[in-house]
């Protein structure tokens, strides 16, 4: 059965980023503690590294925002996720593809991101992976089904929040609880 | 080892209230999601019941702000702490006591709160119940020991929030998590 899950990192206070746009440590689950680099397959340990390897095997296409995407052109022309990516953006370019199986198509619309996702990923999720925005536009549409938060046991103060956008109640069931020295793992369905 | 715990019940996207100052279902975890009447202690099942008798035998004393305290005028004349209560407020009023070992003091200092209670306590923990401000403005001064929260699933999206009050990043270790039906149980320590 397909999911479309929304899978992002935030602060204990729900911040994605700390003040000044600074990701600081929040990521510390997926280096396992030490300095980013390298793939995070193989950098993570423990539950942390079950966790991103179960994502990256059952996803079969990935829905970002455009900030993500400025961020994935660090990876060097070598993105590391070997699916079709949709990036929601106010200002589309042309789609292209790499080497690697990834491709990338650019498009306005949530809604449409999440259609077009769904098709492309055959029978494997849809992976939802920020920014802020991009995640609560298409919770709050009621587009996901299922909301993976890696809380990262510190308070922050200050930030981009995650849940900003988010305009009514909305519930869910927990369906998993996992920590680790680095972050809590709670997986959520809506209910 | 005596430790100062604030303690308290939020929505994944942080909220105490939400909109309209409404609690909602947010304490369904201790009345094991039955409408509340009664003693919590023997309203909550499983983890969540084991979770809320460590609290209430570990506490020598209790710290809370106006607005909890003008709750807790609703459980008429028997409050159910059993220990000597702080009230963090900008108005005190005269202090005094009730049958069952409950006494209420009226301060308008957190740090002055946390001294009194701390001496009060004995070896016992101090635990700050809410609201949201005087939990914040604990945590924020480094008056607190540990965090413990219990989180309803369920995003509101409005609301009184309760990490508004920090003002820095504070790290914390992740020391246990829990999870039932009603709510995923976040213990951290200051680090």
């Amino acid at each position: 059965m397909q999911r479309v899950i929304a899978d992002i990192t935030t602060s204990i206070d729900g911040f994605v980023m700390g003040p000044g746009e600074q990701l600081g440590r929040l990521h510390d689950w997926v280096f396992a503690g030490r300095d980013p680099e390298g793939d995070p397959r193989t950098a993570a340990e423990g539950i942390d590294a079950e966790i991103l390897t179960d994502s990256f095997d059952s996803r079969g296409a990935v829905i970002m925002g455009r900030r993500v995407f400025e961020f994935t052109n660090g990876w060097n022309d070598d993105p590391p996720y070997g699916v079709p990516c949709f990036v929601l953006t106010s200002a589309p370019r042309e789609a292209y593809s790499t080497a690697n199986g990834t491709s990338f198509e650019f498009l306005t619309e949530a809604s449409t991101a999440v259609t077009r996702a769904r098709e492309a990923a055959g029978d494997k999720d849809v992976s939802v992976m920020g920014g802020a925005r991009t995640i609560t536009s298409i919770i709050d549409a009621g587009l996901a089904d299922e909301l993976h938060l890696h809380i990262a046991p510190r308070l922050l103060g200050g930030g981009i929040h995650l849940f900003d956008g988010i305009s009514r109640e909305i519930a869910f069931e927990i369906t998993r609880v996992e920590k680790s020295p680095f972050a809590t793992h709670v997986f959520y369905s809506v209910t």
